[in-house]
């Protein structure tokens, strides 16, 4: 059994301790499911004596509406890790450029190809910058680009992203741009490539609701294109019924609930600052964050395990290329959350002593 | 979009026709899903805000126990169709022999192998024979086989089943024996091969418990395997979250419920009973079959979509290799379902006179 780094891993938790630990390793929303999808998930339970629809068509209408993108454009999958999956599968690029740090998957479902990577420097607070578009080069197949990048919480500037689309236009460079947390952004409008879709057919656009709706439990993911035939190598690339009834229904009704994704937003700002400012003022180095989660850099090396001990977890980013041991990521949750993760790092500091 | 063409897709109908149909396209248990399963998803949806366990711990416990197989021999999956996909990652065999006819996705999955197909004769009902041996040969990789056979609903005779695992084992030759319909037989013990897993790593039992638990909207089978490395290698096939939280509740739960599976059985061998009867009596050719389907064939070639404009889902088996037009397949359920049925086909006779 291969070993699991990435976060929100309740289950060992709860197997060595004991209990459910306050988890700040999976940046999931806060304020819980609202009701309108907890009731369509439940209604989905008596509809599960049929298999799914291969073609999300109900849930895919849902969410053109909201996104005003024609359905068409829209591949579901059972969860945003899944359409990575088919993605790579699909795409098959030789060549492909990762920025450093950025969210692992790609790495793993881009195992095929020659990777290249793209250092963000931690002296620019891990900026993307012009830079960038001196990698884009010809004979490159594809560029990832988390934005708002994980686990660093930035998004690129508006203009720089849309001069690397353009880069990859001009090179036949797929251009995949993870959007998954560009629900949390109080200004999410002004960072998604969406207007660019029906221009650029090797641009793809990815999406979740789990994050925002706050059930990663259920996977749900999904992602745009304007490419007709990589729509159809994305239903190609694995079984047909890979999204459940209930992820579809989930998902239905999230695309009616845009509203709960601004205000939590909003809310998400306030706790940030909040929780930014006093992990300084405990003199931990905190980078600016734009959406629910925060990197952080400390100078204990064991900060996951002591707070594991104390009932939180944290993400810890020892194995994520870029940043290694001393580096971590905490979810940005409720007031109260904030204060149960400092009281216990000042417990920590204490016994230090 | 790529053409479905297997059974089940009720969302298609409901588009053309309004409605919901009798669906006979997909074998599902009649007698739904027991209450012990259907309360356990109904409590796992509190826990979808967080992300499912990775390695189904809870899960594989329960089917351990009920299966009498080591926790560790057992890899779950988003449906046995994800475990299918991930297998052929895994196993990428070069060569692979698939009986004709047989369940498709095999062939689907197995896209990037040189495929053999060893016939099966209608003139013996399908059954499988001691000629498949001689089929399985030095530097073959992979064996598929269906037991029972889908869409036949045949067993192959259990002393010449354990000859071909023999002879595998004596060639290196991967054996892969999908036992997903084995629940519905009433006799499942004298064929399944579980009792050679220790003895054969190269052996791999393929599981499912949604058809006989009614939950095929919610994702889940499994396989057996006491290959270690290949149970590794499943786990890195993909994503590590393809088991939703109530996929896994329900799993769980299913297995507590062993003897669902066998008064389910003992039911459905009666209904059987009866709909072969009646079909054969209105001079339709019906196959012998085991479990909860029944493969035939009518002179109408167009017996699926008459049936569609009476409400009825048939499975057409036009696309399936060895079979065509005029072939069909038909869940067994109620004796109430087969009556529709029936009715429904004596309209379309007395219309055709």
């Amino acid at each position: 059994m291969p070993a699991y780094v990435h976060g929100g891993d309740v289950y060992t938790y709860a197997s060595r301790y004991g209990g459910a630990p306050l988890d700040l390793s999976a940046n999931i929303n806060p304020f819980g499911t609202p009701e309108g999808v907890r009731q369509a998930m439940q209604d989905a339970l008596s509809r599960c004596a049929c298999y799914p629809d291969p073609f999300c068509r109900a849930a895919r209408r849902a969410i053109s509406a909201a996104e005003g993108v024609p359905a068409d454009w829209l591949y579901c999958g059972n969860g945003a890790a899944d359409v990575l999956d088919r993605l790579a599968a699909a795409l098959r690029p030789r060549t492909a450029l990762l920025t450093v740090p950025t969210f692992a998957a790609y790495e793993r479902t881009l195992a095929g190809a020659q990777l290249r990577f793209h250092p963000l420097r931690v002296e620019e607070e891990f900026t993307l910058t012009g830079r960038l578009l001196d990698d884009i080069v010809p004979g490159l197949d594809a560029v990832y680009l988390c934005n708002p990048n994980n686990p660093t919480g930035r998004t690129a500037d508006p203009a720089l992203l849309r001069a690397v689309a353009r880069r990859c236009a001009a090179n036949g460079t797929w251009l995949v741009v993870d959007e998954c947390f560009s629900d949390f952004l109080t200004d999410s409008a002004q960072h998604t490539l969406k207007d660019l879709l029906g221009a650029q057919p090797r641009l793809v656009l990815l999406r979740a609701y789990t994050k925002m709706y706050a059930v990663p439990g259920v996977r749900f993911g999904w992602c745009m294109t304007a490419n007709a035939a990589l729509v159809d190598a994305l239903y190609r690339a694995g079984q047909p019924w890979n999204v459940s009834v209930i992820a579809q229904a989930c998902a239905e009704a999230a695309a009616r609930e845009q509203d709960y994704a601004q205000r939590t937003a909003a809310r998400i700002a306030d706790e940030r600052a909040y929780l930014a400012e006093e992990l300084q003022r405990r003199g931990l180095n905190v980078y600016k964050s734009e959406v629910n989660f925060l990197l952080f850099r400390a100078a204990e090396q064991d900060l996951q395990q002591q707070l594991a001990a104390r009932g939180v977890l944290l993400r810890s980013m020892l194995h994520d290329r870029g940043l290694g041991a001393g580096w971590y990521r905490t979810a940005v949750k409720t007031r109260q959350d904030s204060r149960t993760l400092l009281a216990a790092l000042d417990e920590i500091r204490r016994e230090e002593r």
